[in-house]
């Protein structure tokens, strides 16, 4: 059966703009987690903790991630010395995220896509230094709620320069939940020849509906990592109201269901969800959590 | 641009599990899907009353559809009697439902597979005798809630059947929500033979939040024609707490993005799914409900 790997991120995009929840809450989350099976999990972000107070325990929880061994954590970064506080924590796998869409880069962190992009090989130096694979992530990689549909020349560009730069994987995000499959294989089609057998993922929410069918054309398009989060846990600042990253346990269905092995295992999903429900207090859109697992032989 | 026809199944597939609703309000949620270009609407089911109250007028309402001349509209039965009664009253269009699990078959309408494929032939006579297309649509084709998953064999024995007896269109419906891409694309696949060129239709439930994803592979193998509802109108009584059809905005968002042509105009559509809310008198799960559509230039 042909693999796809799937990223469990409630604890970093999930929980991004939720209140901040005890840490004590999140190595419960975490431990559920664990539980399904996943093999990589975006743990935290190394970001301005005045900017995003529910990553302000990030070396806090750094510390406990060596109880998980046989899982691979990753953590966001915005900067040179994110990836600097990320690596001193002893985190092996980092996030970069630069925004194709200008407009998006300057509301988001302060600063352009061409000043952003010029970090990428200080972020490696660093990055590498100290055996840590770096992953550029393309954020408005479709729309950019400020300027609109994002040329993908501007994609294809970060792409190049994040090759060049000899960054790890390369991976695409739909942001703020506006792609649909068509635009997804289409993008994917006119990255691949300037990323070559590079890592690609992609990273999708479910804000219109739209995300599972984004994700299951990008896999069949030679995506081979989704990021996913319990119960779909997530939102984005922008989107009020919408509903957040695609769910772990439907994307673990809808996989599974189509032949593919992710290796997680469903029921132990949809429970992981349930414990961040309850972490967060509110109900959470993910479909399994509604309408539970089907009767099946 | 390629096409797929979206077939507006709110005051039908929507409406059936509802508290019954005034002839009124169903006349108000009409106007405003033909406000959205659709061309095709299930309108009402001809069946017991005492068994779905909420179509018990649907003699009244089909009086009410010349008002719509551009619209062609069906109407569901479940025997050569309620094709009788749709012919009466005007219907140009019947769908006739039969389960592939004889379970099923036995719990919906009280008789086997066999004994229900039985009918069509009689069913094909009497519309046909009346200028009146009939569209055999196999329910449980993925997955049975009582016998689990549904050997593709019997959906092909039923297409055989229908195409044998004259039957216009064929379509396969994920009655309860469960189906993903891998296996639609699959089950499409096989049948194409037995079917040849006859119009194939897919109604998927986004039970499982798998019903877009569903939808859009259906579509990448050859079906040219899917149902919906406005907001996500509708569910299953055997799977309680989920969501329904998947919502026609969603969909309309998905192909429109996607580079289909499908006629209808995004805006109006949800609109009427604000209308569908309104005249149930509760939320609906449909994601651009929530979300709204994107900026877009």
């Amino acid at each position: 059966m042909p693999w796809v790997t799937i990223r469990e991120v409630a604890l970093r995009d999930g929980l991004q703009i939720e209140k901040p929840i005890p840490l004590k809450a999140k190595l419960e989350l975490l431990a559920a987690i664990a539980a399904t099976g996943v093999r990589e999990v975006e743990a935290t972000a190394f970001v301005s903790p005045s900017k995003v107070p529910s990553m302000a325990d990030a070396a806090e929880l750094a510390a406990e991630l060596n109880c998980y061994p046989d899982i691979e954590f990753s953590a966001l970064i915005a900067s040179p010395n994110g990836a600097r506080r990320a690596v001193a924590a002893g985190l092996r796998s980092i996030e970069y995220v630069v925004a194709a869409s200008d407009e998006f880069s300057m509301a988001n962190v302060g600063r352009s896509t061409a000043a952003a992009t010029n970090h990428i090989g200080e972020i490696v130096a660093i990055a590498h230094d100290s055996d840590t694979t770096v992953e550029v992530i393309v954020a408005t990689a479709w729309d950019c709620p400020f300027a609109g549909p994002t040329p993908p020349q501007l994609v294809l560009d970060l792409a190049g320069a994040a090759v060049d730069e000899g960054v790890d994987r390369f991976s695409i995000a739909d942001t703020i939940g506006t792609a649909a499959p068509g635009r997804v294989t289409s993008l994917i089609a006119q990255l691949r020849p300037v990323i070559g057998d590079m890592p690609l993922g992609g990273h999708f929410h479910n804000t219109r509906g739209t995300g599972l069918a984004s994700a299951y054309a990008a896999v069949g398009s030679g995506v081979t990592r989704l990021d996913a989060s319990v119960g779909g846990l997530g939102g984005c600042p922008f989107a009020p109201g919408a509903t957040g990253n695609i769910a772990t346990e439907d994307l673990v269905y809808l996989l599974t269901d189509s032949g593919f092995d992710v290796g997680i295992d469903l029921q132990a999903t949809t429970a992981a969800a349930e414990v961040a429900r309850s972490v967060v207090g509110h109900d959470l859109p993910g479909a399994l959590l509604r309408a539970g697992d089907r009767i099946r032989n």
